[in-house]
This record gives C-alpha cells, sequence and structure tokens, in this order.
C-alpha cells in the first residue's frame, strides 16, 4: 500500500530495538523497527547462528545467539519477544531485569503463575510490557468492537470464532508444532478477541480435542479442537484446526460472529474483498504489512516514547493465558474447568 | 418451481391419510396428501374447532378436533403426527394402537423411554414409524452426504452446525415457544444432521445456555444455546438462537461445516442462490415446497405404498432424542453429560 | 437426490423417442427419456458410428449413423435434436418432414430465416416444436421470474448477465470450438433469460470480442464477448468468456443481475449453497440432474403426451436468434446493429 | 482505526491550504488537511454562507464566499476544488493564475478541453495538478493493480466495473443530481479504474441509459447507464446506476472484475468483510477514513512539500474526461462514439 515513508524527526529523541526470535513473527517485529523513524533496529536474535545471521542480514541489524548480550546493550531500550509460544517467560524476565521495556508475542506465556511473574517484573521496574493482541488493530475487528461498544448490537450474549491454518503450518512453517496444538497457537488470538470483543470474563470451559492426522506424520498434537466457553454473561465458542486442506483460498481461515439481544456481528478476517484465480482461488492478505506489522508495534513504540499505558496491559496477556490453561485442563480430564482468578 | 402435476394411476390402489396438528407443518403434512396421486386426504386434527376447521377448509378434507375419529376411520391407513413438539407420544401410540402407519415430527420425543415405547408398539405391530427429518433430503445437504460417502474429505472429524430463527419464530410464529426453547425446536435438525453426516455416534456433551432476551418478553426459555458434542472419532458444536434480529435475511440462518482429514465441505442452507432486494435483503427458500414439503413425505407414501423400509428409521430419532436428553440435562447441571444408550 | 423412480402407468399410452446427436446435451436427453415412464427411447443417431454405438450401450437404445432410420421408424413420436450449434436445421426439419414431435437445442439456429422454416414447417404439420432453454427451470432463475412478476422489484430496468466456461470446454470439450464462440455457445442462453426475465425484446445491439488466447492454441474463435443490448425499457449487458482459468471453482460462471425500479435481484446459478475444498475449492452442481436432464425434457414430453402447447414454442427460439445474428453482425461491423424483427 | 495521530515536526517548513467546495468531499479534505502535521487549514470556500461557516466551524477555520480572497491570501499554497461536478474548471484555473497547486475533485471537467486548459495553466506556471482519484489508494485495488503488473493473470483481456449508488444520494444527498447522471458522477472512477487497471486506453465506446424513476420524481437525469469500451486489446463493461433500493446493505455498490489470459480477479469494494444486522444489513466502510480522506491527500501534500510528481497527474484526469464525453455523446446519438485524443 502506498504510504509516506517515515521521515525521522530532526532533534526528536531516538531508540534503540532488538527483537528476540527470527521466525515469521521475529522478522515482522524487525521490519517494523527498522521501518520506524524514531527507532534503531540494533541486534537480533535467534538459538541457531544461522537463522540469526540470515535475520539480521535482512533486517540490516547485528545478530547474535547470546541474549545476555542484547540484555547488556545500553542502547536497546525495547525488546520483542517472538520466541516459541512456550518460550517467552524466560527472555521476558531477563529483559525485565536488564531494564528494557518489552513486547512479547500471544500468549503471554503457558501459565498464569508465569505471566504474574513477568507482572510483577514490569511493576516493580516500572518497564512497560505489552502482548502483541495484534487482532485488535485489525480493521474490520476495530469496527466491530466499536459497534459494540456504540450498542448497536445490544448487549452481546453470543460468539463464535473460528481460526484455523492450512496444514502447512503445522508440518512446514513451524519446527516445533508438536509441542503445540490449536489450543496454545490460535486460541490466544480468538481468546483475547472474545474476551475484548463481548466485554466479558470467562467463567468455565469445556473442550475437546480431535487427533490422528498430525500424529500419523509424526507431529504429536491435536488436529483440531472446539471449545465452549461460559462467559458472565452469554456464550462463545472457539474452533480451530490447522489441518486445513492445501487447496484451501488461503493460508488462514478467520471468522468471528457475535450475536447481540438487537443485532448480530459477522467478521470475515480472511477475505479483504479481493479473489484472485489463476492456479486456484486465493485471497491474499493485503492489509497485513499495515495492520500486523505496523499499527501494533507503532502503538508499543509510543508508549514508550511517550510515557503512557500501553494499549494492551499484560493483564490481557494473563486472562488469556488463564482460559488457555483452563481449556488444557479440560482437554486432559475431559471435564468441564473453571477459570483460574 | 414448474413440476408435472401428480396424475394418478388408474386402477392403483388408493390410500387414505389424516394429519394430527394444525400448525406450519401440519398444513405442510396436508398439502403433500392432498397433492399425492396415490394418496385422500381423509381428515386434519387440530386441539382448536377454530384451527381445525380452517386447516381441513384450506385442505379440502374433514376437521375434528377427536383423535379417536381418526383412529377409528378405516378409510385412514397412514397418520402424520405434527403436534408441538413436546406432544407426539400419545398421539402417535394412539395411532399405532389403532393400526395406523406413522409419520412423526421431529424431535420424536423429549425422552428416550418414550422414543422406545414408540418402537415397540411399531414394532409389534408391523406398522411403518418413520420420523420426518426433513433435512435429508434437501439438496445441498443430500450432496454434502454423498461427497463425505465418497471419501472426498477423508474421514470427518470436526463439524459446526448453526440452526438459527428469525425472533418472530418464538415471539409470533408459535404459541408455545415457552415450553420448548432452541435446545427442542431447532437442535433436533442439527443432531440428525450431524449424526448422519459425521457417520457417528455422540458419547458425551456440554452445553450452555443464555436467557433474558425472551424471559424479558414473558417467554421463559433460553434465546440461544451452544453445545460441544463429543463423537465416537470427532468433535461437533451445535449453535442455535431463535432471537436473530428482525432485519436478518431469512427467517432462519443454517450453516454446516464438516472438516476432514482430507478437506472441508460448507454448506449454506438459508441462501439459495437469489438475493432480493426491496424492502430489505431477502433470500427467500424457492427449494423448500419440493425438499420440506414434497419429496420426505413422498418417500413415507412410498414405503407404505410399497412395503418396503422407512428410508429414516424411528431408531434414528430415538438416537436424537437420546442427544438432545443429555443436553438438555448438561444446560441444568452445567456438567459434561453422557449420552444414554 | 433422492426421488422417487418413475412408475409406469397400467394401460397408459407410450410414446417412442429418439435423440439425435450424442455429445453431452445428447446423452443428457437419452437419459432423461429412459428414465421417463410414458417414454421408450428407441435410437439415437451419432455422424461417428464409434460415438453413436457407446451413446447407444450407454443409454440402452439401438443406434444409428443414418437419421434417415429414425426419420422412418414409426415407433418414434418425438426426437430431440443436441447436434452442435450450427446443424440444428437440417434434421429438425428432416423430422418434422417425417412427422415426428421436435425438441430441439439452443440456439434455435444460426440464422432468424432458417428459424422461421422450421416454424412454418411445425405449423404446416400441427407438429411440436419445441426449444430447450433448459434455464427457465432453473429454481432460482423461476422465482426470479416469479418475483418480477409479482412486481417486487417494479419495473425492470437493467440486466448484467454473465455466464462463462472454463478454459476446457473449449479447447477439450468441444470439437468444434473454432466454429462457434461465447457468442453462439453461451449467448443463447443469456440473451433468452434477458428476453424472459425482462419481459422486453431487445431492439438494438452492440458487442466486441477479444481474441487471442484461443487462436494462439489454433481454435480461432473469441476468447471473450461483452455486448450492449438496448430493449424496449431498459438495457442488458451480457458477458461471456470461454478462457476462465483452470482453477476457476466451477466448470461455469453465471450471475444474473436484474434491476427494478424498486428493487434488485442477484441470483448466483454456479454456486448451489455447497463448497468442497480438497485439492482446491470446488462447487457442484447437484440441482442439475433434476433441472436441466429432467424437468424441460418432461415438459416436452408433457406436452405431446398430453397434446398441450409445448412451454417454449419456436418463436422464443427465433427471438433469441435474431438477437444473436445482429450480435454477430455488430461483431464484425464494429457498429449498433437493429435486431431484424 | 487506531492510528498515532500527526506530530508536528519541528522546525519543518508549513503549508497552508484551502478547500473550495463545503460539500461531502470538500469537507472530507478539509478534515484531510487539518489533521496534517504539516499543513495548516486556513479557509473553506462556498458559494453559500451558510454552509460555509458551517463548514468552517467544523473544520476549525475560516470560511468565505469569495474564492478571490483565497486566490489573494499568501499564506495559502495548495488548494482543493471540490465543487460540484461539473463547476471544476474555473476554481482550478483561478487557483493556478494564483500561484496555487491544486488537487481537483474527479471528473476533472466535463470536456477534454477544460482539462487541457488546465494542464498547460499549470505546465506553465510549474504548478502540481493532481487529481483526486482517490479508488487508486483503496487496499484492494491497490493490490489488485500489483497482481495485474506482476502478471499474476496474464494480460488483461476482459472487465466489468460496478458502481452504483442508493438512490438517496441523487434524491436527498446532492442539490444538483439533475445536472448530472450516473455517466458524470460515477463513471469517472470506473473509466479511471478501467484504465489503470488494464493498462490501456479507450478507443471506442457505446453506451445506453435507463430514464423514468428519478425524473419521476423530477430530477431529470439517467437513472442507469451502461457502457462498452473497446480497448486497445481488450474490453471494458461498466454499469452505474443511481437507484439502489432504500434497502440496499451499502450507499453503494461496487464491483471490479478483471479477467485475463491466465486469472481472474474480482473485487468488491463495498464490503470489507463486517455485515451488521440490526434493523437490516449494513456493510460499513471503515476503511475509508484512511482510503479516500487521508492517503491521496496526504500524497498530494508530500508532492508539494518535497518537490516530487503528483502520483495522479493531471493527463490521467483529461483522458478520462475524453472516455466521459465520449460516453455522454453516445447516449445522445445512439451511436458507437470514437474517444477523441
Amino acid at each position: 500500500m502506498k504510504r509516506p515513508m517515515g521521515v525521522r524527526r530532526s532533534g526528536a529523541p531516538r531508540f534503540g530495538a532488538a527483537v528476540i526470535g527470527a521466525g515469521i513473527y521475529g522478522k515482522c517485529h524487525a521490519r517494523a523497527y527498522r521501518k520506524h523513524p524514531d527507532v534503531d533496529l540494533v541486534a537480533i536474535w535467534s538459538r541457531s547462528a544461522e537463522r540469526a545471521s540470515a535475520a539480521g542480514r535482512e533486517a540490516g541489524c547485528t545478530w547474535t545467539t547470546d541474549q545476555d548480550s542484547i540484555a547488556g546493550d545500553p542502547r536497546i531500550q525495547m525488546v520483542s519477544v517472538a520466541t516459541p509460544d512456550f518460550g517467552h517467560t524466560e527472555p521476558v524476565l531477563k529483559m525485565l531485569a536488564a531494564g528494557k521495556h518489552v513486547l512479547v508475542e500471544k500468549p503471554m506465556a503457558y501459565t498464569a503463575d508465569e505471566c504474574r511473574q513477568m507482572i510483577e517484573a514490569a511493576n516493580r521496574s516500572g518497564l512497560k510490557l505489552m502482548v502483541n493482541f495484534h487482532n485488535r488493530w485489525y480493521p474490520s475487528l476495530v469496527e466491530a468492537k466499536r459497534l459494540i461498544e456504540e450498542g448497536r448490537i445490544g448487549s452481546p450474549t453470543m460468539a463464535f470464532l473460528r481460526l484455523s491454518d492450512r496444514i502447512e503450518v503445522a508440518t512446514e512453517w513451524l519446527s516445533w508444532a508438536g509441542g503445540s496444538g490449536p489450543e496454545w497457537f490460535l486460541f490466544p488470538h480468538t481468546v483475547d478477541l472474545a474476551r475484548w470483543l463481548m466485554g466479558q470474563e470467562v467463567l468455565r470451559v469445556f473442550a475437546g480435542g480431535h487427533k490422528g492426522v498430525l500424529s500419523g506424520r509424526g507431529i504429536d498434537c491435536y488436529d483440531a479442537v472446539q471449545a465452549l466457553l461460559v462467559m458472565e454473561e452469554g456464550l462463545v465458542t472457539l474452533e480451530s484446526s490447522w489441518i486445513l486442506p492445501p487447496g484451501w483460498r488461503s493460508v488462514i481461515q478467520m471468522e468471528v460472529d457475535v450475536q447481540g439481544s438487537e443485532g448480530k456481528l459477522e467478521v470475515v478476517c480472511d477475505q479483504e474483498g479481493l479473489q484472485l484465480t489463476a492456479g486456484r482461488l486465493d485471497t491474499p492478505f493485503f492489509l497485513d504489512p499495515w495492520t500486523t506489522e505496523k499499527l501494533p508495534i507503532e502503538a508499543f513504540i509510543a508508549s514508550v516514547r511517550d510515557g503512557t499505558p500501553v494499549p494492551v496491559p499484560p493483564e490481557e496477556g494473563l486472562a488469556c493465558t488463564a482460559v488457555l490453561q483452563a481449556i488444557a485442563r479440560s482437554l486432559r480430564t475431559g471435564n468441564v474447568e473453571e477459570v483460574e482468578r
């Protein structure tokens, strides 16, 4: 999309940033920092020297396999943590301990306890800690939230949120799918949206999962999970699969349907109004560079720069993780599980 | 739709039919019998003389408020039972006892025990007993079933079925909505489709419901219900509301989404390819006269006439009701409930 | 779709039928005759002995490469003509001369003069002559016509009709695509629908075409044609291409959009409510066996059997051809062309 | 949408802007200038003192009914001209003569001659002159252009562009609809998109129009127009109506369909992925503030500020107007008309 390129403001203070993680999201954070007029991207980290150096070349910054070198670099004020889902806590705590503001990818952690540790560490030090629930910047979801807050559908009573991935994400994009699953990789998005859009907390959950397709390929995790969330005043069902057929029109399928006492909202997030059929039907994400890569990371930078509260405080990450934990327990026990407060 | 009108076959045996119930579905059965070349529609019954006589005039047959007069009429071989959801058992048993073949509306009953009584009565007497799961004749669902059986999506792993009604159905069409609810009025359709399309039984269920909108209007039942069904080899979520806003494009919303190990099927049953926008957007049901009114009732008549098995045996009605009962229990207890076998 | 199979009526008169042409449509007519309770399919003709014999085996009837043997067979009362687009006139005239009722595929002919000859021949002999505009039986178009006649969109002012084919129809399905083109193979459908739905005649036309893709493969015809039709009281645009990419979701794309003074109708004829994604997105035609193969041919048979007028008289075929001729002239001249009356 | 508010850069040069026209678009330009960090909105003009003062209050700037006061104000370097469609030329020439850079709304003028006068005036003075074809900034159309340029559909062969308005635009929003019509108010958008997306010039046109609905309400203009454009290497059909029924889901309907030798692009611009059904179905434009109001006007400002070429040079406005003139001639003559070069 044609947008005026960032222009550095003369005399404005500059910030140094680093990114921990060189996967898809890590690279996305790196691009966002690099393009921002107020920020210098200093370094990118990966466990693997090969991936770190490649990402550093791509991002035009130094690279490292040693998180301490980032922690100890006085030029760096802000750090994005975009390691695999289950590996956020340690680098976040390390960076907060080193006095860095932190933007952490979703889910914040796999346990509420770890989230609480991070929150306490941030509170003690007065540092910014933000969870990157980037869907809160997606235009149609922003509008949905606004319409709900305006009362256009009355009070929310029920929602259905579907977020699924084409099977290649689990089998090719990620090396660590077996340690995750739709409930950890996809539900963080929809649990957060459910809480945000409904304006209610989740009390209890029941979840069921299907295994067999991915395990048949040596990836031991759920193919698909559905969960029913009992909210304070309503109901939400989540559905996520990561075995969408290779011929599916987009790498994801994402739908959000919210019913209220007076009306109904339907959001389709994987079709942005354009369809291309050549080899097959394809619905490209052209809003992505703007809504995933740019806006939420700019919002984090602005909070650090201006000393204002982060738009998604870490308590939101904690609340989401508490729901995810209850879902994971329900998958194990086959029972309804209470969400821990 | 232009179709050649039924032509009576000379010398072919003729059958007499009656309809118990003069609501929307009762009138639909009456029209189907009246148009069939092999059938004489003899009588229609309603508890109310006013409604019975109006329906009789409309259908061109005699009317009665006395079910015994139907039971005792030797001209009648087949009877449709289309009373309110919770009132099927008594007339079905009475008609079977009187030697009539019976086509009963869905749900067969509110308890599995009542279903078993009906099945035993039919078995003892050798009479036909069919449950009118008419969606099994809806063209896109027939095709979905065929594609699944052909293995086009691999083995079914997960499904989502949504069937909702505009609020006027609960507030205006039915006088007895307060004695029913989405779980009794709408789930019979989707529970049956889930079992039929997945080719699996339901083991356990969890359900949640929302109250407030209809109860605020003096109709004491759920506004909306979601249920998660654990199947033998997969998962199904059902969603039904009957508070769709008055501006909704159709009197229903109905979607069936089935994911398999190799592919995915999406069926939209409330849009048949035509949209009319005048006062507002409207998606009329032009397939309805053929698929709801004609085909399943013709299939019942053919079974009686030809002495062949009914296409939807009463055991399917029993299995559906057992799931509905477990859902109703789960709504009461807030727990996961086993489906009784 | 589950439908009661045809049952032969005892003692009813029987009719013999034959089919001239053993392509896709010829086989479709043969299947329809074979399934009809009042008809015996006697013979099928093709220019090629190989194709004729294969089609005869498939249809369970005798085959021939000699049209005279059909003309001379006293068992045959009705004949379908389903030869290539440009080859209808001769067999239709021959069969009418032999005293057969004729159902001819669209377009009736390439010239209005030929249509007039056929009409005169039928009128002289008192034989039925019907043009198989089968879209007039397609459920959503039937409903569109009904809604327009009810005045639901006010008076029709403008329409857009798109009917396109995947490139394989021109390159693989037909051997004679080079002698035809979108304007002859696809426009007969939409010209007829435009006249029927708008309830108006076409006065003048302007058309443009694109060549290059198919001619690059040695098939010398238009890839795509658009035509603007000035009607008595409104406007219609037609668009047809037969180079839809191989990955397109259906073998056709078909949309009909009619705007009236008070409302708007949108019909999508290539999506019947079901989507299958396995190798790629696919929107199967499950209504086809019923609406293309069964209903219009049954209507022809009923006219012959009952001595009633055919539902699509040959004058409709003539009017359509007159428009097609004007379009073809406009493509040649680059000018606006009057439709001959 | 949450976006970081503009931040004024310390020490950067500032520009003064004015807006001529206080209708929907005039206000839109005013808002865009007001929010821009490098611009001071100085004044807004309307012929009517009432509307000018209201718009001035809303925009927080002075107002005037005298264009000369804008022309003579040395604080103003850039002027937007957003008067009714047919009244652009005079103010544009006046502002250029006064040394102002000009952003003019589409269509540039009703005649190619007027466009040429404006271009010459701009060239003589070295001032920027840009036509605000804002759809070139709409995300899905930007992506469509990119995909076409990448060759994803091969070479463009045919397009269909529909842009229509709900009847209230002609009957309520505009006071001057009778002096315009779909061919002047709506075709400028789609003619420009057709040329831009196809990458070809229009050689000849044929157009037809329907009158009656609006003229019956005393507004003497076409209700609907269709035009067939013969391009250098392909075909384009345009359809525009401004009598869409009041119940239509959006104030516009906008679809762009481009077929290439290897693929097909379908863009729906009036559904941005969110549907709200309360009183009726509604598909709000949430991308609008960003794509209509912000990006193209920012691009104009950047050209003035940085001394770079405008992204839509006035020759594009001229080419568009030449096509519009040919369409208007064709509507008058009923003949095919050549586009003047």
